[in-house]
């Protein structure tokens, strides 16, 4: 069976520990990458970004080095895009040219839902509309659990455009997977309506003293006019900053996907404050690729 | 002597059955890609393409890897290009890095022709104007040759923009060579004149029942507005679809060079149809290029 | 300590002819490029450039495959660059993922120094505004070096936009260290002011007959209005030609960094003039770039 990875709802939390287990593992690992077994070696993987992206391409292409595999960047302005071509039939080509697993962001919620019964090459979700980005979910557990050595019970702050938000999707899939209590903060509008028990709305304020962890979202205002706010108010009503800090539990932490935007969603000194693992994140996305690229493409079980 | 890879016209018969053959052996051994021999190991080779591709492109980046060897890839939209620095300038700064290949596209007919006795380094041409696309006609005499176990006396139907075709261009040249018949088919003001007896005119309908393959090419109706065809006439006049696949036999097998415009020269249902041969094309690229590569840098007789 | 490569004003006389030594030997070595050994097998390094740029990102990218790294390229147009992101986040974002060096290019003078001292991972300079540009800075010595057997009490003229010129300016900056006579030549308005004695304001024509070398830099005649020249007159007065090669001393050797223009600042038969060495400052440039990325990642005394 071809293993693609492109929601964390498929996975078991048996199954998902066992990732989470693995890129632990290579998270370690990477202090010394000269000792990291070529556990791809011979391999190439293609990345395919239909949405720009630094932090996540670049993040594949470093994970996927690391094991040892070749990456070819597709980057669809340079290409046959501009000739037409549909999605199905660069995918198909790239199937064809040999390449052992495809890593795909596409501005569409469900186009790899809807191709991927066609393909034998495993697909690899970075980010699909805004829905799942479950490679960022894998990360994002991986930081959790190197903080607190458990996910179950672990309360989760989310800040933001969460209703638009991908990052927040595969969060929310997750934690029904795993029991971790997720509060939904920021502009109400901006709230997806929840029916599980796991995932309720709150006052960012009033509940910042009871998470283990806040989820800051990347807000792009531009996109929201009708919350007729500017920067400067958004940062007050919804921004981290000190004053929120200082309501935060000594033991939680700050998170963010980045990019992020200094001064909107989170002011400048809380980006690299000794409660923040932004940096963490990104350094564990390598890790979390690792693991994922490896049970891809060697086929291991879980 | 520099071996540049430039036209099919410049190999005999016995030097481009070698390739071939080379090919074939590389597309068996594309099955294991782990136990292919590095013969292109600290090997560099610089993709210069001044006109978008994805499968070109990438074909030759996966068959460069294959063999071990690493790829440069310098796009013109982010270079020295747009400071105003000529085609030779930036070749001959290519070859003063001392890099061990240079793959070429560009929209010019003769550019490679013009400049290939200046350099040391091999050139392979990935396409030139609307003349050559010599790798791409290896890999479809490779597909032929699998399909048929011979070249000599086959019957091939080329149906489309065959005048501004580079992929025709190639596969007419080597059609000479290797002794099979070309129909030209499709709308009469985009047939090239031919006074050779390999090569003739020919009405569509009326000889697909005779050919072992047919060739669609890519049309491209906004550029060809004398034609005064729109898609659906142009499909129903010169299209490969289910009522032309019955008038071929049963042998005989449906070719394009991609990308394809689905509903125009060839409809939804024939790109995978048992007897369509486009996807193996592509994967035959590959093979077909690391024989070239190999040839080209190796410097190896055939 | 971390080993930034940020200016050539940061070493003494000593460390860069050691640096010189190195390029030299790595010079050779390029001869026979699968005997060169993996220094760098197991490092990464990101090219980050924020202008565009043919040249100095494949040398870079030639320099680290000969030693055996990887190379991720970052194209800020491709990228989170889009949505807002700074110079300094996306710099940050590439030092978590583990990268082993950050070779870097941007129009601002001073960010790379402003920077540096939050960054643990090697940043090169590979381009930093109109001041320096050292790792050309290196190859410059090292072409002078091949030629002349020393540094020290060589003459060189510089001709062109020297105010705006990086290459110019750690030309300059190495000019003091070794000893190097500069005159500056060309539109008044374009030369910088000089307290230093070894550098001074000569006229072109005059000083030819004296120099070592000329280092001609290209000139962007639509940034300079106000000199009032057209390709033609610019030529006549401050271009490289067969006039003023004659004027030069039989083992004196033209140079300029590219990219080009031919007709302006050089004629078409001075480039590759058996006294121009320009295609060779390219090969050259692969070497420096082996020697600096060997020093700052191997982290090696000098």
């Amino acid at each position: 069976m071809v293993k693609h990875f492109l929601s964390l709802a498929s996975f078991t939390q048996h199954e998902l520990s066992g990732l989470i287990e693995k890129a632990q593992s290579f998270s370690h690992q990477l202090q010394k990458p000269e000792k990291i077994p070529s556990l791809l070696q011979h391999k190439i993987i293609a990345n395919v970004f239909y949405e720009p992206s630094t932090r996540t391409r670049c993040s594949f292409e470093v994970a996927a080095k690391r094991l040892g595999a070749e990456v070819i960047n597709f980057v669809p302005e340079n290409s046959s895009v501009k000739k037409g071509e549909t999605v199905y039939d660069t995918l198909k080509t790239l199937e064809s040219l040999g390449v052992e697993s495809i890593v795909f962001r596409h501005s569409d919620d469900h186009l790899l839902d809807e191709l991927k019964s066609a393909f034998h090459v495993p697909f690899i979700n970075a980010g699909a509309g805004k829905l799942e980005h479950p490679t960022q979910g894998l990360l994002d557990l991986l930081t959790l659990y190197q903080e607190f050595e458990k996910l179950q019970g672990l309360k989760v702050a989310i800040c933001g455009d969460i209703k638009h938000s991908r990052v927040a999707g595969s969060l929310m899939v997750a934690a029904k997977i795993f029991g971790i209590k997720i509060f939904l903060c920021g502009p109400e509008s901006l709230k997806p309506s929840s029916q599980d028990p796991l995932i309720e709305s709150a006052d960012f304020d009033s509940i910042l003293g009871e998470v283990d962890a806040v989820m800051m979202l990347r807000i792009q205002l531009e996109r929201h006019e009708s919350l007729e706010l500017d920067a400067k108010s958004y940062h007050h009503q919804f921004g981290m900053n000190q004053r929120r800090q200082k309501l935060m539990q000594p033991h939680a932490i700050i998170m963010h996907p980045g990019p992020f935007n200094r001064g909107i969603e989170i002011s400048d000194d809380m980006v690299e404050h000794p409660q923040s693992r932004i940096f963490k994140q990104m350094h564990n996305g390598v890790a979390a690729r690792m693991a994922i690229l490896d049970w891809a493409i060697n086929r291991k079980d879980l």
